[in-house]
């Protein structure tokens, strides 16, 4: 019998110095797209320019024969179709994504998979069932420690097999602001967001927030597949068990100002006074501080915040460059939060290139 | 004053051998994003997994401020709002587009410039108003040729600063199917696909199908824009003057069966009987032949042809598999069309990588 080996399904790696992207990364980074980062000028993200990140082939799942199963450590095991979870309350949450991976292509030595630069992000009206009300329905047996998800979504990774499963925390999963959703900015769930039915773990990264969901399991051991055990961890070296990725670091990015090369994005602006604006979110509490550079991270002036709109969606910031002198210059932005993070201007690195929040630089050129 | 050099906006150029893709292509590939090729299941393809290449930035219309202009040589110079514009007859066609640049980082040298592999391809229902009709209403003078679209997009190139602007020839212009076009599958058009208004000229690749559109001038000399004179061309040397860009020449993509790796995206399937299907679409006549092959183009049989739904819209296809050995395999498609163009197995080479329309290639492993 023909064998997955290691040509179809590689272990991880990490790319030789100055090898350049693959025909394979580039493959990824074709179906797995960034948010355009003129984008950042909607409160809330059009459907098309938020960011994707597929692990597989997005499933194609029948809305009538669909069905939810939420099994496990419970004492009365259900099964759910669509009309059921949309004829349950709802309620609508802005919240604001991002990939785990994100930065990743710009770290060095750079672990190889999708290769982010800055743009794996984007804000939605996700609207859904909370799921704590299910989960108490379907009665939670003492010695619960975890809720695994799993969607339809099915590959292999590593040479492991899978359906794309994620386990979260029992305390996590009962959060009220949890949600099973079914409708993206006021339309249908469309297929590469997860259609029918996908969860929502607000301030998680991308990783948590699982598609196509077709099964709720909850467990009275500790979750130890692949996506939790292996891929979405902070490692330092091949053998580290490593830290969870959790909630999703500070960051700020900004429009880039003026207009691009088709090229290199480099960025061309006359000299005069111009608003510089953006974006700036964290996971682990409020965006209490916006601040800019010219100087590409010497120096750094304080951006005005916009209001907070919600808890769990992007703050917009806004600064004023008195671009006087024509020559290059390389603008950066960095968030702080309400816990007393701050974004890195030098990226301290990891094996998979996981959590990266670390400064947008942005090269201008005024004429 | 700094000026814009080629280290901002450098000269057309060609990969260096065994040169891999650089940040400046991987850039582009981050916000120009695909269409992943299992959305070959839709018969349109649902808004954000259409393919999209968008030159500089994505502008933002008012669409209460937006005007569109029509002047050049005609009598009757015409200012028209939105409102005027929905407010016209309205027909809707069913089209597939496809990059010109669907492709180019499969060839050898690679040209440098947006890394397309296979996937730069969607169909959608584009509604909108003919263009012939308001072009008349103008009054077209004596000796017009050509016809200039300008969208509001802004940004440089090759070292030409330019607001993106194709001309067409007026005979294309006056054909009955070429609509501005304000909605897309029944949805006010989103902004990355040209709002609040765009060109549409079915048939030909999508350079022509000018987006954010807020001028059409029409010209009594040939149109020698950046766009067509140098962009948009079949060359072969440094100094080619080349051939232009025009028609979708004939192709045929599958989804790839069974399931993905994650990384290489290589396919695994179970041995057995396996429906392999997809689509086929030319624009330079109906696709009248689809034929597979599982020997890496060896040797082909004949696919079945689904009913061709649109003048304009790619065609389904099926072909039955019976994998009965284990072991690796390349599957090929490749499409006719009723012009007698057929595919190539080896692309012919050109320095800008465009109008390429070689036979997909899908490496399956059979267990």
């Amino acid at each position: 019998m023909a064998t997955v080996d290691e040509s179809v399904s590689p272990p991880a790696r990490v790319a030789d110095p100055g090898e350049d992207i693959s025909l394979d990364e580039l493959r990824l980074a074709a179906r797995n797209h960034g948010m355009p980062l003129e984008a950042l000028r909607y409160d809330v993200t059009p459907v098309g320019l938020h960011y994707l990140l597929i692990h597989y082939d997005i499933p194609h799942l029948d809305p009538q024969a669909w069905r939810l199963r939420i099994d496990g450590h419970v004492r009365h095991p259900l099964t759910l179709d669509l009309a059921a979870i949309r004829a349950r309350p709802y309620v609508t949450h802005r919240v604001t994504l991002e990939c785990a991976g994100n930065g990743r292509a710009r770290l060095a030595p750079r672990p190889i998979s999708q290769p982010w630069l800055d743009e794996a992000v984007g804000t939605a009206e996700w609207t859904g069932t909370p799921l704590a009300p299910l989960l108490r329905e379907a009665g939670i047996r003492d010695g619960a420690v975890d809720v695994a998800f799993t969607g339809a979504d099915h590959g292999i990774e590593r040479g492991i097999e899978q359906d794309y499963t994620r386990g979260l925390p029992l305390a996590e999963a009962l959060r009220e602001d949890v949600l099973l959703v079914h409708t993206m900015n006021g339309q249908p769930l469309p297929p590469q967001h997860g259609a029918p039915l996908r969860l929502l773990v607000p301030s998680w990264y991308g990783m948590a927030q699982v598609k196509w969901l077709v099964r709720i399991s909850v467990l009275d051991t500790p979750f130890a597949g692949y996506q939790n055990a292996t891929a979405y961890r902070i490692k330092h070296w091949p053998d580290d068990d490593g830290e969870p990725v959790t909630r999703i670091r500070p960051r700020a990015l900004m429009q880039p100002p003026g207009f691009p090369d088709f090229q290199t994005r480099g960025r061309i602006l006359d000299r005069g006074v111009h608003e510089v604006a953006g974006r700036a979110w964290s996971g682990w509490g409020p965006v209490t501080r916006v601040e800019v550079s010219v100087d590409g991270g010497a120096t750094w002036a304080e951006a005005d915040l916009g209001p907070q709109p919600s808890r769990y969606a992007w703050r917009a910031w806004r600064w004023t460059w008195h671009a006087r002198e024509p020559g290059r210059y390389d603008l950066c932005v960095r968030a702080s939060d309400a816990a007393g993070n701050v974004q890195p201007v030098e990226q301290p690195w990891n094996r998979q290139g996981m959590a990266s929040n670390q400064v947008q630089r942005v090269p201008v050129l005024v004429r």
